[in-house]
């Protein structure tokens, strides 16, 4: 069913990334969806915030725990438009996710860059859902930016 | 002068430790120090929040962004009574921690497990003071939990 595909939750994500690039943030948006509901919603906020820590994965995280009331999200997947750093790949580990989707990969930042394996190792990842329109979107950014 | 150095400064981390000890919390306690004066204190708080991301440290760097109104703890020191996890290193290098200064190695989740360096280039380590207090506290909270 189109509507509990990872099409249609990172198009979800895309929609967070896309108010993040409206209030001048890095554009990167996330979603927690468990038993394909939609229980947290977050984007990157560290300008607003004045936070280096307030990464989109960081806020879906901890929005999702308080949701569900459990410091486990091992029957969730989170789905990200960028690949997470080593700080929200550390999150994730504690959290125990069950999968991460993640669209563009980061190649200066992205988690998968350390040599060692930080996710839990019960967690799935498929990476590359909608990966072209999270990058133009960061692109678009950082192009605005330099203007 | 005393009140100045590395063991004045964990002495006040582990109090905060203390607090997480007295309200069943895994007793780990952080202190943020700049200019020498303590700026931020925070102690795990991941049962009370549930929140498995409420972490000693990720608390204190928070709190000394908003109190500096700065994205960024370039002239701060962390004080925390125990090795960050690989999530709490993530976050000292997006904030590029001046110094970090620890007590306790945690051996099964400490970030310097990890062969990649996490921790930004600039960031000075020092480690093991105060590391027997630290490691008794530690000791002491799971020998009660499984009494």
């Amino acid at each position: 069913m189109e509507i509990f595909s990872h099409e249609y939750f990172m198009r979800e994500a895309l929609k967070e990334a896309k108010k993040a690039f409206d209030t001048n943030e890095i554009p990167v948006g996330a979603v927690v969806v468990c038993k394909n509901k939609i229980i947290a919603r977050a984007h990157n906020q560290t300008e607003v915030l004045t936070d280096a820590t307030a990464h989109a994965e960081m806020l879906a995280v901890t929005a999702a725990e308080n949701y569900l009331g459990s410091k486990y999200l091992n029957e969730c997947i989170l789905y990200v438009t960028l690949e997470p750093c080593v700080m929200c790949a550390g999150a994730l580990h504690w959290v125990q996710l069950e999968r991460l989707v993640f669209g563009a990969s980061d190649v200066q930042r992205g988690y998968s860059l350390v040599s060692s394996p930080l996710l839990h190792p019960k967690t799935e990842v498929v990476k590359g859902v909608k990966a072209d329109e999270a990058k133009l979107l960061i692109d678009e950014f950082f192009k605005k930016l330099r203007l």
